[in-house]
């Protein structure tokens, strides 16, 4: 199924000059839904996977989908102050000052093979952020997985030495 | 399976005097999950559902996988800002202040039967924000679905004219 035709473009937002991707008429289509999760589960390869870390928020969309379909266990990786155990917390750049994304402490255990998914990749801070905390666990990053990529920002750079793979690219 | 056990106390969070129910065992373990889908689904009993609409960010975790389930679209209520296109607002009560949330103008249609799902029924202030917003799209709201329930904070009351159906009682 092609599934470029569910993603929505939203000009100038979230500020001028973006060229925003909406994925919600993708997620209002149950077979679009399907087909994605299988061509998200068909670039992994049949690669043994032990947990799901997904990006909060749009991350979670389809990194449970994944993790149930994959028989691994599913690990949020969020904006600090929102899990509610301890924490790993590592920051990253924005275009202007800093975030930082946390995950908990137990959530992987040292050589679990971990996918990596989020809903874009983009300059690829959060991701490279997200898999230090998974590496600063003790978890193997196996793949860094995204519905969607915009090449022209070049993340993949950032994620050099990880397997990286994107469903629809723009 | 006895879910009880994938779900990890933690005091004082996110404030002093809050015991938080923590549900990220749960996530973790594969099994659980999907034995907590399943009998999620138990509860809206073969009735028919046209779309999930879950709340931000934590009913996402199980509103995917229940949309799937289903064969149901699937609508992300937010917070405001955070959708692209144009959205139906609106606003709800917290403790000290007001928030809101948003859906967008096209997820629901009218007459569109809807699961609204969350993770946690507290005092029930945005449930009843994110019912406001279904019917506001002429949507028909089926069930309320959440994971666990803090009983004494009532929440059900606020909801007293909708279907609530709750898996785990605190």
């Amino acid at each position: 199924m092609d599934l470029y035709k569910y993603i929505r473009n939203i000009e100038h937002f979230p500020k001028a000059g973006v060229h925003f991707k909406d994925i919600t008429p993708l997620l209002a289509d149950s077979a679009a839904m399907e087909s994605c999760v299988e061509q998200l589960l068909a670039m992994i390869e049949n690669q043994k996977i032990d947990k799901v870390a997904a990006i909060e928020s749009r991350g979670f969309f389809f990194g449970t989908l994944l993790a149930q379909k994959l028989n691994a266990g599913f690990v949020p990786v969020r904006k600090p102050g929102k899990l509610p155990y301890k924490t790993l917390k590592e920051p990253y750049q924005l275009e202007y000052g800093m975030d930082a994304l946390e995950i908990h402490e137990d959530a992987i255990l040292k050589g679990e093979r971990v996918l990596l998914h989020d809903d874009v990749l983009a300059t690829g801070g959060t991701a490279k952020a997200a898999c230090n905390l998974i590496e600063g666990l003790g978890g193997v990053v196996v793949q860094c997985n995204f519905l969607l990529e915009i090449e022209f920002l070049n993340g993949i750079k950032k994620l050099q030495n990880k397997p990286v793979k994107s469903l629809l690219k723009f």
